[in-house]
Formats: C-alpha cells, sequence, structure tokens
C-alpha cells in the first residue's frame, strides 16, 4: 500500500485532508506539531482525529517557534483579532514561514518512510491573505522539493505534495468532508485555544460560514453557541 | 546596518561564514539547532563563536528530528561511517531534508529580524554527495522563498540566500577564514561528537585535508594527534 504523510493541526481542513488521503487508498501517516503555539489544544484535536483514522503512528514534532515569534499565535504580546474575515491584508495570526518549515519536516518524513505523497490543507479561496497558502508558493515548494531529498534528486522518486482543498470555499471542504465521514467533532479552529471555541475569532468566523454554507450543524461547542 | 542571519552548526564552514557575514559590515544574527543529533557537542562550538563575535542574540531551535530519524546523525543505530571522503554515493550522514528545514527557519527568523540576507556554508566541490548542498538547490530554495513570506510575497523585500562556499574547495575555506580571523579554535567538525575530534569519520577527514591544503595547521585537539 503506498504511503502518504498528511500535515495534522487538528483543524477543520487538515481533517479533511486526511478523510481525503484514506478515500485514496493510502496508508495515512500524519505529523503534527507543537511549536507553542497559542492554541496549543489543537494537539488534542490531532491525537483524537490520528486514533480515529487507525493510523499506524502519530508523529508530533516540537519545536520552540515562538523563539521566533512575529505572529500573533507564537507571540502572546501580539493579540489575536476578532474577525474581519474579509480583510485583503496579511493578518496578524500569520506565522512567518510556517507551511515552508512544516512542509519540510513533513518531506524529511515522507523521504524516510518511502511515502509517495504529501498532503497539505491550504486553501485560497476563502482567506487568502497567507502569502504560503497560495498555488505558487505550492508549486515553487514541489520544484525545491524534486531537488533536495536522496530519494528525489538521487534515487529519482516522486513525492507529490497534495492540496486537495486549494480552491474549494469553506462551505465545499465542510460537503467534501461530511461525505466522507471527515470526524469534525474532534477539530478544533479557534485561535484563542480555550477549551470552547471562542465564536469570534477570524478562524471561528469562517468555520461557522462554512458549515453554514454547507447546511450542516457544527458539532463543536462555541462559547457564543452554535444554533 | 543591515542585518544578515547565519546559519551556525559550530563547524568549519559556518565558522567560516560567520566570518564572511561580518567582513561584509552586517549585523550577524546567528541560528543554531538542538536537533538531537549525535554530535550535539558542536552547539558549544557554535556558542562559543557567537560570543566571539558578540552578536546581538545568538537564536538555538529546539527540535527533536531524531523522532524522523533516517541518518547516521540522529539514529544511533546506524553508524557514521569511518570514511571514503570521494565516495559518489549520498552518505549515511546525510539527514533527510535538513537543509530545507534549517534554512525555512532561517527565513521566518529574517523575516521577524528584518534582515536582508540568510548564510549557509553549503559546498559542492569536496563533498558533493548532499542533494542539499547543491546550486541548484539553493536557487530553488530562493525561488520558493521569494514567495513564501508577508515580506518577500506581499512587502517585495529580497531576503537573498549566500553561499560564499559553494565553489571553494576545503582548503580555500580554510585559507578564506583564517585570512578574515575565523575562530577555528572553537570549531566542531568530527560527527562521533567526542571531546576530542575522532580523525577518521568523513568530517573529519575532509577537514584535516583542508587544513593540509592550506598549509596551517589545525587548531583544535584529535584522538589521532594532528601533527
Amino acid at each position: 500500500m503506498e504511503k502518504a504523510v498528511v500535515l495534522l493541526s487538528g483543524g477543520l481542513d487538515s481533517c479533511t485532508c486526511m478523510a481525503v488521503a484514506k478515500s485514496k487508498g493510502y496508508e495515512v501517516y500524519p505529523i503534527s506539531f507543537n511549536y507553542h503555539q497559542r492554541h496549543i489544544i489543537e494537539l488534542e484535536g490531532a491525537r483524537k482525529i490520528a486514533a480515529y483514522f487507525k493510523v499506524p503512528r502519530h508523529l508530533i514534532i516540537e519545536t520552540n517557534m515562538d523563539a521566533i515569534g512575529g505572529s500573533a499565535l507564537t507571540d502572546s504580546h501580539i493579540d489575536v483579532p476578532e474577525g474581519d474575515v474579509n480583510r485583503k491584508d496579511v493578518p496578524p495570526t500569520y506565522v512567518p514561514a510556517r507551511n515552508m518549515i512544516f512542509l519540510s519536516y513533513a518531506m524529511a518524513y515522507a523521504e524516510t518512510l518511502g511515502a509517495s505523497h504529501v498532503y497539505i490543507g491550504v486553501n485560497s479561496v476563502d482567506y487568502s491573505g497567507y502569502p504560503d497558502c497560495r498555488p505558487e508558493f505550492i508549486q515553487r515548494f514541489q520544484a525545491l522539493a524534486d531537488f533536495a531529498t536522496t530519494a528525489t534528486a538521487v534515487q529519482g522518486k516522486k513525492i507529490t505534495i497534495e492540496t486537495p482543498l486549494q480552491y474549494l470555499s469553506k462551505g465545499e471542504i465542510v460537503k467534501l468532508g461530511v461525505k466522507l465521514g471527515a470526524p469534525y467533532q474532534f477539530t478544533h479552529s479557534c485561535y484563542k485555544g480555550g477549551e470552547k471555541a471562542c465564536g469570534v475569532c477570524d478562524s471561528c468566523k469562517l468555520r461557522l460560514q462554512g458549515f453554514a454554507e454547507a447546511g450542516v450543524k457544527d458539532p463543536i461547542a462555541y462559547e457564543t453557541g452554535n444554533d
């Protein structure tokens, strides 16, 4: 069985990616990150999702990205915005070079496992503020990855970056996940990192908007209620 | 004063890069990694080199790359070769995607600092076995970096990857470092990670060959002697 590494934050999009990769028949290897993020609680979601899918191993990388800072998610002095989800600038929740760092670890893991694919839940429709979620970023990452490892640059193997959510709206993502049986009850999207989702940060607003568009009830609990 | 991030392992090449970046007039910000490497002692070298150059800050990233494994440097079950430094295959000391991971962190740090340059001591002359030390890798990393961060992809700033050692022989690197006053007495190159360098691993052999070519005495101590 071919193997796929899946970047699993514990949020809605990465949970959907897990379901997509499973539906394609891959043996799925999730990789998650404790990067000292404000919403470290998302890792509990990641653990539950990994367990739900009965994966052979759930790799958790530990790293002190808060020592670099520069983001509301890794520096407690920068506030999480309560959200204009249609803003066009880069929001303060952008974490410098995060997807480049995470995808590089995923490539290392794919090489060691002999995996042929790496899944990442980037999306450029509903929330295009992050530069490292755009198709051009992924294309250039792929071009780099093809020259960066022994597997790809010397042995001629291909490790393909898959972005099944790239062009879907949040509503379409929810519909896809529901269809594939993604366990959204275990996901955590809120940037504030409380036990219940805040319902007002950018990430919560976008998520609620997605469930509303899909006509599906969000199974997680919100401080603000979700009926 | 313009800022430059320098990838500082604590070895000969990265110490030379520090000296080169300083000689160009940059305010130099070294970044080092505790990735649970066998030769973790190299970090002591990095700390001494950083102190010698009186840097504003020495960032040390901690990360459990040994959880990925796949290398003699992060998996104690894989032996460090005692070396044919002219081998043409990829040696077992290759660490999957290491330079992609390290350069990605350096980009994050450069973005947060507002640095204009990132120095890395890759070299493709004497030891071309590692795929992620080749010029094509660096060119593709640069193409990715230009699209990966808010600074480069949105604000139009350039963060340039500098590889001053790319085409130098080990002997030429030593001559350059000596000319610029690089504190080689603090460097650690041996893959085995003992207090004294072993003198027989690939990294030691290549280093000794470099000092011999340059006609300079290596200031560090070897188990095998170095006269």
